[in-house]
């Protein structure tokens, strides 16, 4: 379990120096590479394809033959979890995804037990493995979860939703059944990120995708609460080497300083903060990781090095930023633009190292 | 042109004293009342129902006569401006508003041209004038418009989006068309408030929908710029009254000190930011009006008097606080909910003043 060959990515989590920034993208691996489409097609459906060690390995590499990225991370679903107790986790045809049994009645909510992931999610940590050794001590391998909040809401909807009706009336007419939830949420994803942990995950990401939809007192009461349990519960180590954390609330950039303190390694942005700005507010406590619109992505190799440029300098000098997008990338972006992207990370971020 | 008999909503907006904190509610006139859909139903279409002043009136009265409002708005769409540009806009049936001719060439943008409200809108300020002369001077009317970066989103995307990418791929490959737009737009709708407040809207509140999408320096170039245009075009009195503004942008929490300084009276905050931090931010500069998450009406009349009360005390004591919620509300929301809210407001906020 020696470092990898390039550990850019970890000593920015830590707040180390680097000789560069270091750069991944959020759903790197996906459906705007071509390679990723040709794979999926023969895996069948997207659940198959996670559930397939060997194409899950296939895939998260594929970006890296590409790119010159700083880190790999699992292919996997936020929704793991929840399928693993139980809930039937399945993607409708151009829909987002959704569950066969969500939380209707309070005995489903009193049954909840979190999984064990070495029996439920065997199929995941098997993967963790053989992306380790696929990746040849390279780069690390980033492990990830959904937060405890974020499974709920899928849990309790039964899929996305605009308005969370049936999470929120839950929130707010039965807030001790939701804290039931969380808390088994919170313990599910606590073992389950420890054992991708002694798999081989070198970092780990928590995805709190949907916290920002919380009024600034209920995000503190239902997910950052949460949060701060599985942080607490992670493994620091392993191997001898310290296992970076990662937290990222979309639409968190109200609450960046709460944030910072749950005992995170780091925190993600999306791209409405300016990260100048998310700096200041967090000071020396977590490094930080992002934030450019995905979005800019659809323009021209010249406007993106000009964006990732901006990016760059409103960090500023010094260590602990890890660049990525705000959000996952979309289906829709050109891979030569990707590219583009990470060359300029690499090549504009010398001269603030 | 006198004062309305209650005229609590103009002096809190104006942050002069009042005797208890006036409320009203972002779509106050909706499907969650019955007698709203049966008049929906008797119009046709809600197109139809926009474009019929009498049935405008009729619905845009009904939530007064059920709960004490200190304020009636207008009814209306946000998209009228667009659509008077000849962009053609209809509803699909339980989808959002579209455009039957968005803006997909260069010469249909360099087209573009403000529409007269006296002649193209002349439906909504009729209506406006009905409504005033119908509510008798009990409570102000409130008019309102779309932002001009709200209007181009729909303008250029066609309808709503999860992603905004083509509004998002002119953003960044050709800000110059966007900033014509754009131009147009604060122009429109600086001449379509006019119209309403000559024609008798005594407050007028611009609703940017998405402006919280864009990154932080986007979000002053494309939205808060022209929103900062209009405010400086619009009459500031009619009749020997002044006449206040609003501006809300949806997701605007960070950016709150800057939107306080464009000119407006009062800054519209949505349930993510707490309204005491807010209140801290902004100072004396504009008044604030929020910010209950819409779901708090799924819960119980307790709960909804429990929550209200703690936006009342978060802000504080003195003037300046308009009550509503932090989004429009909810078609499933009980009115007998909105009811519990209107009456917490008012009595829980007297020891405030």
């Amino acid at each position: 379990m020696s470092k990898p060959k390039n550990d850019t990515l970890l000593r920015a989590l830590l707040r180390q120096p680097t000789e560069y920034t270091p750069v991944w993208l959020m759903r790197q691996a996906g459906r705007y590479l071509p390679e990723y489409n040709q794979t999926r097609a023969r895996a069948g459906s997207f659940l198959d394809l996670c559930r397939n060690p060997d194409l899950a390995t296939e895939v998260t590499l594929q970006p890296l033959a590409r790119f010159s990225l700083d880190a790999a991370i699992l292919f996997s679903d936020i929704l793991t979890v929840p399928d693993a107790m139980g809930l039937g986790l399945y993607f409708a045809e151009g829909e987002g995804p959704r569950f066969e049994r969500p939380l209707r009645h309070e005995w489903e909510v009193r049954g909840l037990t979190p999984p064990d992931p070495d029996v439920h999610l065997r199929y995941v940590l098997d993967a963790v493995a053989q992306i380790r050794k696929a990746l040849a001590n390279e780069v690390p391998l980033i492990g990830f979860s959904g937060s405890p909040f974020t499974l709920a809401c899928y849990m309790v909807e039964g899929g996305g939703s605009d308005d969370f009706r049936e999470l929120k009336t839950m929130l707010y007419r039965r807030p001790e059944l939701l804290h039931h939830i969380l808390d088994v949420n919170a313990r599910a994803v606590t073992a389950y990120l420890n054992a991708q942990i002694e798999a081989g995950a070198q970092a780990v990401m928590i995805f709190d995708t949907w916290g920002g939809t919380l009024s600034s007192a209920a995000y503190r009461e239902f997910s950052l609460r949460y949060l701060e349990q599985v942080i607490a519960g992670l493994k620091r180590e392993h191997g001898g080497s310290r296992v970076p954390s990662i937290v990222f609330t979309k639409g968190g950039g109200l609450w960046l300083e709460a944030i910072a303190g749950i005992g995170c390694d780091a925190v993600g942005l999306d791209w409405t903060i300016d990260i100048g700005a998310a700096r200041k507010c967090v000071g020396e406590k977590v490094a930080l990781q992002g934030n450019l619109d995905p979005a800019v992505l659809f323009s021209t190799p010249d406007v993106i090095r000009a964006e990732t440029a901006k990016i760059l300098a409103a960090y500023g000098q010094g260590a602990g930023h890890v660049f990525n997008l705000g959000h996952g990338i979309s289906q829709f972006t050109p891979p030569d633009h990707a590219l583009a992207l990470v060359d300029a990370v690499h090549v504009l971020s010398k001269p603030y190292h």
